[in-house]
């Protein structure tokens, strides 16, 4: 039986049994693994490390996007940073305000086997007229992008461990050239590592990074089944984005995904809202030094 | 290298890597391991399920007992099934109102190994003049409880799987003879086996039994970091019980720790009230039938 | 990490780090992974079953093909059963007395797999004039061949479960058709499964199979490092095969090696007349009943 | 379930399913597990290390000792390096000529452990007049020992590593210490780790280090089915210690075992003189640079 081993933190390790493999190979970039889970259905890893599931990556695309696209009264001109597998994408474009996304991947062949292996994630996306898809290297595409973006969305590979190679890209710096790229009132998203006390000095340096450049950053986590952990998302913007808390968090989400249509299907406001109320000794961590 | 492994669904296995074992061997009822995990500290399984660690069983034990108690105007006489950690104990003593806790477990050899290895755990509760420690099989204790119980805390070994030794006390009949047990206005609370889309038919069993017998089944979910998933646990009482979505949750949660001088150290009234609002889609699975 | 796990039997499993899937899928007979480990080189595996690796392939198929080759005076017609890697087929052809090798392989994809990626292993035997090679059911090629076969090899997967799909290929009346298209005086020779006390069993139906039809029937064993055990191997024969023991085992293969400039880079006579001295226990239970 | 996770090279593991643990703690000088095994038995593991199981141990002490003592024409005194199990000091103890057997072994509460948990394996031996039991370091006993052994039987703990913290008691001063302690024609044997080739740098550090003391060193191997690997072992000695190879061994062997009626349960004189014709390719790495 092939398996897919993955070090959960210094102790543990979790292995997925491989029902079958899809596609497996190296691109440019990184490592793929397109694999059947009899659990999770097709699961994409890259490098090693699991990205998504079929069976929670809606789930987990709803906790990325809808945050900062429902914390903006009205998101046009969206930026994807990575999301190869194409849901990152199809969740933006479900806001009928979006009239011009912006996708940048690197990895021109891997988002190629997404299209080829895994279409169905995207509904159509990828042919979305709104769509502009780039190959190139994120950094690069700021020094001439036009910017004026609303909302950014961050769904590159984890750097929890600050010796990643896209740790460069979780950065006080990146982020720095980034918010030239925004328009007044943006919202950024990104994902930011595993939100358990083991390993919460990646999410830390995120909301670090990011806390030198916005006024305000919010962290917040969705139990993901597939990473067996509470995943750990960050919200960034001006220093009035969405004030308050649970209460006004969750009628702003209603409200808005009522007006622009919008069902979400594997979350709900709810859930969305719940994912800011993290416990409190997380959150004591979380506010610890770096 | 010492590893304790756990099946996590159908798919996927964890593996916990021992630092040192404790202690380890056969009571006259199950099977204990006592070990020491670099990530999660002491960790106690029993027949080879992970049952707490020193790392978060704060937050599992805050979020299994209070949300319980909270819901509870004045409880005065608690009734703990299971618990031998001692943790639910010292949780249940910490509300004032308390004046009178049965707890009964039927290993009296694993009580005792928990007062001797993870003392600590209890905080004293032990000691309490408040506490009736039995051990006795508890289907025994109802046929002589003298009853009167305002809360009922559910502590026994996960049965999530339909064949697990402990099925019958997470069934319908085992809650019909319990609820002859109960003050008027009396408020339940068990864990409930994991959360996950994959597992979620030993939850939807405990709801349905105790649907059998009280008037509001209610479903909340924490993300347990060591169990490696959300932990599912149901709240159950008369109609009336907690009327209301989050915001009531929380103002109850809040007003009521307020009132009796309890502070939520790991949780907190916000994640508290959180823990009710799951995810859209878990939600439905929930619903389904059983 | 992508591993390969085994189960060694009823208690233990192996796993095999994959540093590179080189090719996996599934032809119309089986699923096929071949991949790169950092210890034994390229490996190759069938449904899971790991069949040769690089490192040691030499020791397994010099150990499989020489010790029948070796007993018959001039083995000219040779019949393989499978050995799609080419690796056996290398092995029978150093003979210089061989003049036909009808090899038989179900499995078209399979061997046209082995000859892209691992074509060093058949070092030029896929262009030897002498190779016959089929791809048919050898129950069925059996019916219209034209027999005379001096020795057979048979390098078939593992079926030392008696559930496996092959095992039909190791049982009495495969052997007594096989006997009909034998030479006088031909050797058998087939890989039989692990030879370690707790898994003999298999080995000692392959051995009692062959024992009804055959009038000598050894077993002997090779330890293969990647195997992780004592590997099996049986020969068969007319009732005079190889007299005597380890001293006519070793002259004679020493002679007949020198006579037909045959090198046994990884074995070597000493190495080969010894793996007929098994262990007595281990005698003892292949003698036991079945 | 409980598990032992043994690296077996740099790429793969091997896993131990503990069926139930029967003593587990740390003495002054190392970790111990002993735990029963669904396949292996009763089995012991220091510091990590599986030492011995109650399914092969006897083949594994049979190789250990045998081979040395027969090689010599009537040992008298007798030196066992470590061995707490009491097994290889069984094995001794069956030699009608030895007189005195000196057992060295520095962990008094281990060699405690084995009395009262594996009795049986020392079939008496601990009471056995000829023998004098000593727990203190090998090296602080060569300085004080009276000296004038026949047989040395090393059964220290596995130094493959150089790194490992017994690596010392396998170099080539301790060596040239213990030469001292022997009688004229004395004769040793340690175990020497696996005879792998991705793991021959271990044994051959032995070898080389025995050379630089012994006239003739022998490297011989035997597959212990609970080690998944061909053990190593090396015999040192005279120069002219048991001459000739297989023929020679096995005469020597079967002569001597019927002279001291010595019966080889499970090896015999068969198997262990195969022992020494190791493969051609796996001498040759032998013979490299260290």
């Amino acid at each position: 039986m092939l398996e897919l081993r993955q070090d959960l933190n210094a102790s543990d390790q979790v292995r997925h049994s491989i029902e079958e493999v899809l596609a497996v190979g190296r691109t440019a970039w990184q490592h793929y693994l397109f694999f059947r889970s009899k659990v999770h259905g097709v699961c994409v890893a890259l490098d090693g490390d699991l990205q998504s599931c079929e069976a929670d990556e809606g789930l987990y695309h709803e906790a990325l996007v809808h945050p900062a696209m429902l914390a903006h009264p009205a998101p046009k001109r969206v930026l994807i940073m990575g999301g190869g597998e194409g849901a990152t994408l199809r969740e933006v474009l479900r806001h009928p305000t979006v009239t011009e996304v912006v996708m940048v991947d690197l990895d021109e062949e891997f988002v190629g086997l997404c299209k080829r292996l895994i279409p169905d994630w995207a509904e159509g996306a990828w042919d979305d007229p709104r769509l502009e898809l780039r190959h190139e290297d994120i950094v690069a595409y700021l020094d001439h992008t036009p910017g004026g973006f609303d909302v950014v969305v961050g769904d590159l590979i984890d750097a929890s461990e600050a010796s990643s190679p896209a740790a460069e890209l979780y950065g006080p710096e990146f982020y720095r050239k980034l918010a030239a790229a925004l328009a007044p009132g943006a919202v950024l998203a990104t994902q930011a590592g595993p939100l358990t006390p083991a390993q919460v000095a990646g999410h830390r340096r995120v909301r670090g990074a990011l806390g030198s450049v916005f006024g305000r950053v919010v962290s917040y986590g969705m139990n993901v089944p597939s990473f067996y952990s509470l995943w750990g998302f960050v919200l960034a913007g001006a220093a009035d984005l969405i004030p308050g808390g649970y209460a006004e968090h969750r009628a702003l989400f209603e409200l808005r995904a009522h007006e622009r249509g919008l069902e979400l299907a594997h979350t709900g406001p709810e859930a969305l809202a719940a994912a800011f109320a993290l416990p409190a000794r997380l959150q004591a961590l979380l506010q610890g030094a770096a």
